[in-house]
């Protein structure tokens, strides 16, 4: 069944990813942070133990680059069973700041693709993780004046869609959700009763991936937001 | 001059300290920072060190416990000339994990207050800080479905403030603010053209405190909660 997309008159892009890259950042980030604990376990290893540890605390810390730096330093110093130096602990804490500090790197037909939108839909952007972190990347991307609105969630689930949906008076049926995310961005989408465009980006967060049976027909997948002119046109 | 609240339609409530106790841990948990490093420094000197370090990371951390917790780290090494001991770093970590599993403490006459205004007024919770963990309070609070919005701004200045009223169409003129910070929810309000209620708690962090020239007319103080509804009757 062909997926109808006449009738959308608001867009959400996701952002991370989607718009700029992100996930590649916190991989070197990762690759990193193996290294300085190379003493101590493979890369193997550490990969899969920070992982552990930061799902463990993503119901307190949440997304975000702070709450990655937090489960890092508690990491080495599990790791290294209490015998990390200070200096590897302070090094920890740089990567976060050069995270924090990177410049925004958009991704290919970000700007033609919100420029050739702007006028004919509303265009929102959602993303989740940490407010400030992500109203500076906003800032730094020089996209704002696109958006009619911004809204950074603490989670991308069916209910946060659903609330913020309301909040701006949106009909599910109308809105269109674009993102990177299968998890986040497409799924929680279409089960609402909205429409969602997936576009893959080459790396995914362990936590952002879902089994291949989650996938089905109820959404499209393009390569590229160079696609999606085609699409809506 | 008498100020004229009888025109006030929504009013906006902040949240820590003003709805909830939250700079009490905070001073707590300085206090108990200051104790881990005590063999380095004296209580003053850790307090002042502490607030410049989060002075100087709060343009990339921005506000809340998982900056604050970061900050601690930085400190521990750079008084202990990188000789803090691992089981110290990890005890501040779990300092920051109990702030953030706290128990929310209601002050004094929140629920009544809003119980009586609710109908009359749109309510709205207007807090900065980081978002889950903002959220997770209100969530604890009980206090939800009082709340026509909930906003959790990355900073309270005019401009945030403007910014926020214009999405939700709200007019300065028939806005009134309510809440502990004078710098954050009082002066930018009455800079604006709003109302704005001042609501001290008994303690105020350093970077929230004004000099006493600021202090002006254009605002009430109250001393609790419960002498709102005298004001607005």
């Amino acid at each position: 069944m062909e997926i109808e997309y006449s009738n959308i008159k608001v867009i959400g892009f996701d952002a991370d990813d989607t718009l700029w890259v992100n996930e590649t950042y916190f991989r070197e980030a990762e690759l990193e942070f193996a290294k300085l604990l190379s003493k101590y376990e493979t890369v193997n290893k550490i990969d899969q133990e920070l992982f552990k540890t930061e799902m463990k605390n993503l119901p307190l810390y949440g997304y975000g680059v702070k709450g990655f730096v937090l489960s890092m330093v508690e990491m080495a110093i599990e790791l290294s069973n209490n015998t990390i130096d200070n200096s590897s602990i302070n090094r920890i804490l740089d990567i976060g700041k050069d995270m924090l500090n990177k410049p925004v790197e958009l991704l290919a037909g970000v700007e033609d693709t919100l420029k050739t939108l702007f006028g004919d839909y509303r265009l929102i952007l959602v993303t989740k993780g940490d407010l400030l972190d992500q109203e500076r990347k906003l800032e730094k991307s020089g996209l704002t004046n696109y958006f009619h609105h911004i809204e950074v969630l603490s989670d991308k689930q069916e209910a946060n869609y659903l609330k913020l949906l309301k909040h701006l008076d949106i009909n599910p049926s109308e809105f269109l959700m674009i993102g990177n995310s299968l998890k986040s961005d497409v799924l929680p989408l279409v089960n609402i009763g909205a429409k969602a465009i997936h576009i893959p980006f080459h790396t995914t967060w362990a936590h952002e991936q879902v089994s291949k049976e989650k996938e089905n027909n109820a959404y499209k997948t393009i390569n590229s937001l160079l696609d999606l002119k085609e699409i809506l046109k």
